[in-house]
């Protein structure tokens, strides 16, 4: 065992332990800032019919759906992002999509669990909220303890199949130096979405009004700050929605799968 | 011979070329464009008691003073810029700073040179503009044929000696795409300034009006577009000035030393 075996065995317990408490129903919250340090994952389960579809629009939009792992049909393991994950149990609140509407929320997927469901795992911008962090940047939401502020864009995304829609992105305000730093620090993981997809002007992109988000929380601009937008993992629910599938699961925003990959394991430079 | 040193030795004839035609006097313009794909240098000549000074202020402040070379003194070649460069002919216009002030100007070296001149020898945008245009992104100086637009800034350097002043930056307006992309390809150029120091609002960095740049030419921003502000080698002159040493040279602005050095050489990623 390498001396980065042992040290990631000794950091695993952090990422088992808060997903062996997810999957007892003991904690139901949002996942942001628990097991700092491991990817995070969007969720989306499908009936395998849509599968190949669904995985050639993640391919098609590497940047709001950087595809990091898909199941096998009906199985709900996922041996590469977890020795014992069971993605049944292991997201705190799973959002089930009828005929492409938010029908209920759930805690676990034992009632609604099919042999034809194919689960796919996308990265998520908490690993690069870790990194830019780690490089002494703060970042507002983690900061006011709020949810990060999404916005449905103007930017279309490549349709495939019955998926399309608009790009939805996060947006986090920095200095003009930490956003020229969030750049580089993001670049470095195109896994948790890479690079920025926009900066400054959101009308630019289609945005009206900054303050009122349509996913999430809104968060202060300081003075002499600029808003930076990175591509978003809801993106594929507004593509849920438009595809009108009779039947699929996401996680509930926020509230994310842990996995035991580590943020610098997605790390390409 | 490798093929990438046969590719540089066919490349080559174009930066001889240019600085042949420079040193017998036949050219005297700004070198922008010249011999693509080689380094072009900012030069900062000095008596050797002032040069130990100027190389602390360089690696003090390398984001404006990334130094590439320094001669030995009263040694008018640097072979490792060039086989048979020759620094007292082989830039097109020369300026002669004394005591501080900008003295006159010369078409070569040969009679103020000395024994105890020192040469430095720092990298210069040109390369990473020519970085940008080869990845697609347009260049608002290089397209309108207009020197880059500079301007002084309220950011210090970091004094040492006799040398300090404030940062000089370049500006080069990008669609906010372009910007993103503008950091990530100079990122990978710490030898030709490196990343941005600043993008938005000028001024922040103390800049009251983008249309009267204090060196260079003005250029038009779109709209849409965002400034983006590097670090400049006129900060150098800046410092000289300050310094009020009885007597340096400088290359004119926009006409710089053509070296034999790849800029691919010099980038980093």
């Amino acid at each position: 065992m390498n001396p980065y075996s042992k040290y990631k065995q000794g950091l695993l317990n952090d990422s088992q332990q808060q997903r062996s408490a997810i999957r007892s129903g003991a904690y139901t919250g949002t996942t942001s800032g628990l097991a700092p340090g491991f990817v995070q994952g969007n969720v989306v389960i499908l009936p395998a019919a849509y599968a190949d579809d669904f995985y050639k629009f993640c391919h098609q939009n590497p940047t709001p759906c950087p595809l990091i792992s898909v199941s096998e049909a009906g199985d709900p393991s996922m041996p590469a992002l977890g020795e014992d994950l069971d993605i049944r149990f292991d997201v705190p609140e799973y959002l089930v999509f009828r005929d492409g509407a938010r029908a209920e929320t759930l805690t676990d997927l034992e009632s609604v669990w099919r042999d034809d469901l194919v689960t796919f795992v996308l990265g998520c911008s908490f690993s690069f909220e870790d990194a830019l962090q780690s490089a002494g940047i703060p970042v507002r939401n983690v900061d006011s303890c709020t949810n990060v502020s999404m916005y449905r864009t103007n930017l279309p995304t490549q349709a495939v199949g019955p998926f399309s829609g608009e790009l939805v992105v996060t947006m986090r305000p920095f200095t003009p130096q930490n956003a020229i730093r969030a750049i580089q620090i993001t670049t470095r993981l195109p896994k948790a979405h890479g690079a920025p997809v926009h900066l400054g002007s959101p009308e630019l992109i289609g945005i009206r009004d900054l303050s009122t988000p349509e996913f999430g929380d809104p968060v202060e601009i300081y003075e002499g700050e600029i808003p930076v937008y990175w591509g978003c993992g809801v993106t594929t629910q507004v593509a849920l929605e438009g595809a009108k599938l009779p039947f699929a699961i996401t996680h509930m925003p926020g509230k994310m799968i842990i996995t035991e990959l580590l943020n610098e394991e997605l790390s390409v430079l």
